[in-house]
């Protein structure tokens, strides 16, 4: 249980405890986007996974108990505890408690017409082996493909990812293995496929599975810049060159694309899924 | 919007739709985790990710009113929706509407004393370039480090993972690097390791760092056998005894570590993350 503070400030921090009986993915996805809608609050947060027991629950207790008197301000808990009773515990802290699972699982009973399971949170756990191995699987092709393109293995893909260096290809691919099991391969586009404006032969059979990442030539400058530094290949003028050239490219062999320069890795991966209408995997 | 259904069945699937002006990840995550504590509902799933215009809102609306026609059940809908307007034409639909901003957006007002921002879901989106070039650095550190560990690798690693061949580190690397922002590098145990049963030299100098994953004899003979089916390497035998050498060399040289067999890859990292007290670094 360490904290990490957003920012710093003289005043208190706010303290988030993220509490599960389980990873703690949910409860911070949950509170982390709640927080986005106030950003000008200064935060630090403690994560505190896999409280299972009555005994973690306690010491829980203690140490939200001890921010809340070390900084005169009570903290934020977001909990998706199942456990009724180890919810009650850490619901009695000196706290402001935002239960997840409680909050919705009453409306969803009725809805459905059946009664929850309690069952210990098992959104991020293995619950389905096949699915498990889908993303093993796609994780390892997204490997294998990384170091390039073989026809082969554009058989197998779902999606094929093109671009020149440094757009995002290859982090997009692994996002996209591990959160929808999909197996994306990645084409780089080298100074020759740019100078012949025309699709690379190996893809040709492959292209209603190509997409195109794009992006400013001052972020391409900016993030090549940071890898090495002063280069030619960091070049503002090479960076609009090649991306002048790729454009071209998408433009005349029909390959559609779009701009991920202001995009998070997610954004890009949930773009492709919508734009490529790709059925996920998982 | 395609839907993915989850299991066959004879009556109507109920569909659940993920709504969001974002990614759409949020949502399904919180939706996710409330249907694991519903398990015998089959359903189908359709993610409407980017609803950000009046157009979008009302195609999205048309195709929720079209879906509780045609299976004569209203869908559930889960959504984080930003925008009070569009958030108002898709609880009007034929549905049951979740939402989870408004749920607990309120109760966070009075608590932190001001108004949300009521700025479009952000909490995948690119908030922070340094916190973006962490995890791209992360994940490129992960994969630089796939191929083998090298001394100047471990001197920049947050954490090393141990184990032989399929315990499922390199997927936990990349995890760490995707949702954490750790350099993770992975070391796997070979033939040699396991005879001198002692530490690699090389590693030596980093015993702080060090986590081993270890996992059940048959898991592992399993998981190898759909790659080399009736290999040697493959064989229970040969995966009792690696993993019993394993275990012995772990415990000599005090590397703490846990049995990995039943968890998934975000339990991994977030074990990881909690036993071995690293600091996160987004």
């Amino acid at each position: 249980m360490s904290a990490t503070a957003v920012t710093d400030h003289d005043t208190p921090l706010r303290t988030l405890f993220f509490l599960s009986c389980s990873t703690g993915i949910t409860a911070e996805t949950l509170g982390h986007s709640l927080m986005t809608q106030f950003e000008s609050t200064p935060y630090q947060q403690v994560t505190v996974p896999f409280v299972d027991s009555f005994t973690k629950a306690d010491a829980t207790v203690r140490e939200i108990n001890r921010v809340a008197a070390d900084s005169g301000l009570p903290p934020v808990v977001f909990s998706t505890l199942v456990d009724p009773r180890i919810r009650r515990m850490l619901a009695a802290a000196d706290c402001v408690f935002f239960d997840f699972l409680d909050t919705f699982i009453e409306p969803l009973e009725r809805e459905l017409g059946m009664e929850s399971s309690h069952t210990v949170g098992r959104s991020h756990g293995m619950v389905d082996y096949d699915s498990y191995m889908t993303r093993i699987d796609a994780i390892n092709f997204a490997l294998a493909n990384d170091d390039g393109v073989r026809a082969e293995h554009c058989e197998h893909a779902d999606v094929i990812l093109l671009g020149v260096s440094r757009t995002g290809k290859t982090p997009a691919c692994l996002y996209l293995a591990l959160q929808y099991g999909l197996r994306a391969a990645n084409y780089p586009l080298a100074e020759a496929d740019l100078d012949s404006a025309r699709l690379p032969e190996v893809l040709e059979p492959f292209r209603a599975k190509l997409f195109g990442l794009t992006i400013e030539p001052e972020r391409l400058h900016h993030i090549r810049n940071e890898r090495q530094p002063d280069s030619g290949y960091a070049s503002l003028e090479r960076c609009r060159d090649e991306i002048g050239r790729m454009l071209a490219l998408f433009t005349t062999e029909q390959v559609p694309h779009f701009d991920a320069s202001t995009m998070s890795i997610e954004e890009i991966a949930s773009q492709l899924v919508q734009q490529a209408r790709i059925e996920r995997r998982i």
